[in-house]
């Protein structure tokens, strides 16, 4: 058991983070995982806490699942969905900052489009903010859960070969899980085509391919990242068919993977692109496991950033 | 009193119900019609339990009706509204299923644009799911709370004669009401224009009529169907004007009615058109009573299918 | 302390209620306002009640801290937003309050660009209406939210002078100001162009005036409107930066004002418009106070309206 203690104000990512904090918000997700299996849901964990998202980027998925977290644990939520430019300047986020302060709210959950506007956010604000996405940076409460589903269902992390497919390039749930998982001694292989790629990837301590057999062959876990397809316009690969031919995980792929590989999809998955339908249901897939682990990893970090672990402490 | 047991997951429909179902879920709306009248409206039933409500269609009533009745049975909820076509295709209505599934929610309340996606969502769940209207098929708790609207002030349904008039052709809460009414024993007529019935309605076991004085002569009760203006263009009917010249529930229709005749209407009223605003003034409009008993309704098949009830028996 | 009970079942406007009655309202915000600074920000003083939220002018700020006020009572909310031209009809909105009514909410917070409607729901329900901002009429919580911060930071509101600068024509929250001031004693004066004055506003019982200097050189508290970017092109003032050169709050225009005086603002601020950053960052600027504030007046207006008063006096 990690003795170290969550001293944290925020969540912002997982680069700052150390290997021990990174294990304690993973066991504290072990500890909050079977509440939603009970018939009664719920634990007063944050009774009389105040909990506001603010989603400035739509999203029914992030948002239903801290949603849920955050009732399970007993808070009071607002929700707030923005669109509005103006609010994506400094100065108003300042003043939505200190507006959100001056209403007493304990924690801010903040999806934004702007890499860094939950890091400004946190700087102006005595409460807590948990980053549920900016721009292309990081999405760490989706590396956490993608961790906390390797431990549960591999036992460990360190050691593994894990592999992401996709648009890296853009995607911040790769940037969080790269951080995250070299941290806790996993070995990290990126796989795209060349116009997906960083141009720097390889800095980040990741092995660099863009030929998949290569990287799915000694996978212990593949983790595929979703195709946006509004981006084909911009012209990052050629078309939607080639893309399939080349990087598509279906059954052809895998025979040559470990037979115990895990396939990892954060969602919604795009059938018949990036995976085959058949691989989905497969028994590797563990994607429907991430949603309910989804639940349990954001529980923890709003029980931690919230600071009831600590008062907690204080009462023994 | 009904000496069955609820068995079903879920309430798709009234065409599936037994007489013995329906006459369950309405005595378990009389337990529930006085929660909404005491001074603290909220009971522990649901208590930890999460309730979705899954909007494809907009709908401010039956939206806040079901959200009233599962805050007052202490149920965490949680709203997603979309029109999302993508969403509307079977294979994501699937995908759309499963991820709930792990999210753990013990009800679904889905109101949907096409027929039959409930039915599909409720297959590939192990949660209940309670539909709110889909497509032209059915709307089964508003069928249910006409039914208990018309219990509460009749004393009995058996052998009454209920009218149904308006748009037949289109219309949800006519067929569920259908279904419900002739399993009870009631005689049911629909009256409409000939474009506005449907080809083989007469089937379903009712008497069918395009004469309003023949159908509200012998009427116990009158079940107005709200006339959709945005369906005029199709050419259903000639114009307004038209139709309510010879279907409209106005003082003089009901001269030759019945003097204890309830009139009902699902809402929202098209005053001076469908009917008139005096008569939904009048002593014999039960409209407003309608929307109170509604709460009374969906907190019971609610509590039905939450397996709520089964529990509180085991438990003895 | 204030011997009258609250007999009113809405609270629509200040113009309507006596000396007393404001005194009562500020008094028990008093009461409230600490419940948002505990750990655990929550009292069951509406537990079981329902609150309903009808908002047919956007807004997330009043919207947020009505919620909030609500939440933290320990309140069932709903949220009803609308646009919809069809619900400002005078026919509609009265089958709007019934349809409320029918459903049982105790509490009814509106929102409305008609002035007056709030006024025309109230009076056809049974359940308590809050004026949450009706045209240009009033905004009575952002009145009692601004009298309570004087009355924290002043210790007393008669006598005071009270200066409101910037659009005061079509200002619904200097009118419930005004009328709240002037019932407790202050002296108000309203400073603005003159195509940003009300005809006959000197009618009211304040000092006009559309010199800037003279409306700050005696002045205990400056509460400034927001200057509305929208309205620019209707001409009421040729342009921004003339409207800011002559009317703006800086360091200059505060040189001749009294040491102690407070910069008041409803929010949100066009920071270097009608005040600059450095004046709203300043010991004077008391912005921020007024939203905490806001949730301590909208909780004592919740439970005076709800009755919770006067049947906790009835249980002694």
């Amino acid at each position: 058991m990690t003795q170290i203690q969550w001293t944290r104000k925020d969540l912002l990512g997982l680069r700052d983070l150390s290997r021990e904090e990174i294990e304690l918000v993973l066991e504290t997700a072990k500890s909050f995982r079977d509440i939603s299996l009970r018939p009664v849901k719920k634990v007063p964990v944050l009774r009389g806490k105040t909990v506001a998202n603010l989603f400035f980027e739509p999203s029914t998925r992030t948002r239903v699942s801290f949603e849920l977290a955050e009732k399970r644990l007993s808070a009071d939520t607002i929700h707030v969905a923005s669109s509005m430019s103006s609010i994506v300047k400094g100065e108003t986020l300042k003043d939505t900052a200190r507006n959100i302060e001056a209403l007493k709210v304990d924690v801010v959950v903040m999806r934004h489009g702007s890499s860094g506007a939950p890091h400004r956010l946190a700087h102006h604000l005595k409460a807590s903010v948990i980053n549920a996405g900016d721009g292309i940076n990081e999405h760490p409460t989706q590396a956490l859960l993608d961790m906390f589903t390797i431990l549960e269902k591999k036992g460990k992390i360190e050691g593994l070969n894990v592999t992401f497919v996709g648009d890296i390039l853009h995607s911040r749930v790769a940037r969080s899980n790269i951080w995250g998982l070299t941290k806790l001694g996993a070995n990290v292989t990126v796989c795209a085509p060349k116009t997906l790629l960083p141009a720097r990837v390889g800095e980040l301590g990741v092995r660099v391919t863009t030929d998949l057999c290569q990287a799915v062959k000694d996978a212990d876990v593949i983790n595929l990242l979703r195709i946006q397809l509004e981006r084909q316009q911009e012209s990052f690969f050629p078309s939607i068919r080639e893309y399939a031919t080349a990087y598509q995980i279906n059954r052809e792929i895998l025979r040559d993977a470990k037979p115990d590989v895990l396939i990892m999809h954060p969602g919604p998955v795009n059938r018949g692109i990036e995976i085959t339908s058949e691989i989905v249901e497969s028994p590797a897939s563990v994607i429907l496991d991430q949603v309910t682990y989804g639940l349990a990893a954001r529980m923890a970090v709003l029980f931690l950033v919230s600071g009831a672990a600590k008062k907690e402490k204080e009462a023994k």
